[in-house]
């Protein structure tokens, strides 16, 4: 059977097939970048429109309660609870992931008020240790210092003078997904906290926050959890480290009573302190649209289709002797990947162009990567195959090397 | 001539009267809570509509350049700027209020090493005090202390221990308006910097930042400028304090080279380095197109309608025995106006609710205050006049004293 064929069949017993069809996604192209930016759920269209036109346009101020506005950081962050292994009550929906990463890291060196050091791993999102930088910067090298190591040197790294070990699960260049269990342990052996950076996990692999002990974690809307372009990011802090120190981001929104407009700052209990402003509305309502999708959903059924695809992909790369040039950096090890596929090639830029121009969307990262993500709600194993067939057509021909696919553009 | 005929004669003389159409206004209401939150402009139904269906859903990822969704805190400050008073690239628009007086205070105190009062007007909307606490909870005393004294005690208060005065120009609670280049020169002759919150100014009436010499400023989306519930925030730096400290909330957006990827923070020059995360292009993209509505309008024409409007509803106050009881906390002085009336009465709460329940959407403010916000650009005479005449009306049957309106609802 050749490929396009066994994708067929795959799709025909894809038990998450209908909900492909919850997305509007364009009918001419191949979309497989939604570890970027995820598709868009129809229902999202919908809540919108009803949100800005009926919630804004005619409640006007009054929806702040009769539509529940005011709960949203706390009622989103409760829809994406389930997605992380977290019990309720601990997860809040606010800011982004490097504001959102400043109150953590903060709040770990409050939580470890003799340690200085957080420890991070060479290569992570270059977001987490900026935002650990500017902590540096302003409370300076004794109270603060940045440590980045190489993935092998974490053990040895790891001592008495580490508050925070800060760590994105699934690695944004390689696809590769770290031991959250084992590191968050080892971790915890020498007196320090973790932090997870969830921004390539959430919504498409299984994450047990709480049954991993974790301690913190942050996570994005607007990956696999489709929630649009820069949907706001989310949250988690354990149980157990609730109202011990004030994170300093302390707007208005995390006070224990907002509107009666104290003049001195009381923070809210648990989990809800860790809002800082008004929350941005609109975007917020649109993540919550996003996340009733998953509604009912197993995320062990997500991962298994999630795997299937990768793995599909890896297996076709592997088969093909027109991609014998391309490196796979992805783990082929199941428990070792993401839900993306990195090869590496040195006109990786060129190569991705091509893709793009012939209608699959991937992306390039700097500087020689492409990466295939796939989307266990929408991406169908015949969107693998047409990419497979896609690149295998675009490295014979030799295509890439055509200099309009050279010129760099500013790729996000 | 009676109130209403008055108010149609004024209304037909309003040079700005067709904006009205701009805005999509429940027709059974007198919607007075543009401070806090605008009213939908039809334009913005349609920008979203447009952002969420093509933009995100058929171009996708290719949407950061295609529609320039990464320049979007940029190009938006720029369209903020000639409303505040600001030459081109010191203006960005970009998370919370909140978020932003972080990261000016700590500018602040960056900029002015040798002090370390943060001082205050009591009495300001509390999330800008709030932030300066959670700055000095992180600081400690001897490098961050915060000082909130009255209007009247501020030019005592003014000594060299103030590293930055901040302070609110239109008081959310009376409506009242400091004088921006009084306190500015006031706080400059001590060698202390300003921060000037203009969530109540910016859209409402002209603001000199540059010719004041103001060195910061931070407004929101949301109130006069018409964003949408939770809209993006903006922040000014004038461009003498450009690229002297680094702001600590240095997330990937505020990279001078955000796609490369580096694992050090290098800052973006200029006003660029005071982005944080990824943007929230939806939130943003309603903003920008609710800006459009002030192209081409004079700041002073907006000033003139204001005024003319808090004018005839102060009047109206003052001439009605029925109103005799409340007290008018507004300045009658123009200069010292903003743009809304407050009114206080010991059972301002049930005024309010009486006043909502007929259809005049107002609101209350802890513990006595009746807010009325005129918005010049959508907010008629007539509507001024029928407020009053319900007002009077409240007041006269003592409707208010009905229990079910007594009942203390969570109001925002």
């Amino acid at each position: 059977m050749n490929r396009r064929d066994e994708a067929t069949r795959l799709d025909s017993h894809d038990p998450l097939r209908a909900m492909r069809d919850a997305f509007a996604l364009p009918q001419d192209r191949v979309y497989l970048d939604g570890n970027s930016l995820g598709a868009l759920p129809r229902c999202v269209s919908e809540r919108v429109r009803a949100v800005v036109d009926q919630q804004w346009g005619r409640d006007l101020i009054t929806s702040w309660n009769v539509h529940g506005w005011v709960n949203l950081p706390l009622s989103v962050g409760e829809k994406i609870a389930p997605l992380i292994g977290a019990a309720p009550g601990q997860v809040v929906c606010c800011d982004s992931i490097s504001v959102n990463l400043f109150k953590l890291l903060a709040t770990a060196l409050g939580l470890r008020p003799s340690r200085r050091v957080v420890l991070t791993c060479a290569g992570d999102f270059p977001t987490d240790a900026y935002m650990g930088q500017g902590l540096h910067s302003l409370l300076g090298a004794e109270r603060c210092e940045m440590r980045a190591v190489g993935v092998g040197e974490l053990a040895d790294a790891l001592d008495e003078t580490v508050a925070v070990l800060m760590m994105t699960e699934v690695d944004f260049r390689s696809g590769r997904r770290h031991d959250m269990r084992e590191l968050t342990a080892a971790a915890h052996a020498c007196g320090a906290l973790v932090l997870w950076d969830l921004a390539h996990s959430a919504g498409a692999l299984p994450v047990d926050l709480d049954d991993c002990g974790v301690d913190m974690a942050v996570g994005c809307g607007y990956k696999f959890l489709n929630g649009g372009p820069g949907a706001p990011a989310f949250l988690y802090l354990a149980q157990r480290h609730h109202n011990q120190v004030t994170q300093p981001l302390s707007g208005w929104f995390g006070h224990a009573a907002p509107f009666a407009f104290d003049p001195d700052y009381r923070a809210a209990p648990g989990i809800s302190a860790y809002q800082a402003g008004t929350p941005g509305v609109i975007g917020m309502q649109a993540l919550d649209a996003a996340l009733d999708l998953f509604t009912g959903l197993e995320p062990a059924s997500l991962r298994r289709k999630s795997l299937a695809l990768t793995g599909f992909f890896m297996e076709g790369v592997a088969a093909d002797p027109a991609l014998a040039a391309m490196e796979v950096l992805t783990p082929t090890e199941e428990a070792r990947r993401g839900s993306q596929v990195s090869l590496r090639h040195p006109e990786a830029h060129a190569i991705a162009q091509c893709l793009i121009a012939a209608g699959v969307i991937v992306d390039f990262r700097d500087p020689d990567i492409v990466r295939f993500g796939f989307a266990p709600l929408y991406n169908s194993f015949t969107d693998a195959a047409i990419a497979l067939q896609c690149l295998s057509t675009v490295l014979s021909a030799g295509a890439y090397a055509n200099e309009r696919y050279r010129q760099r553009a500013q790729v996000t």
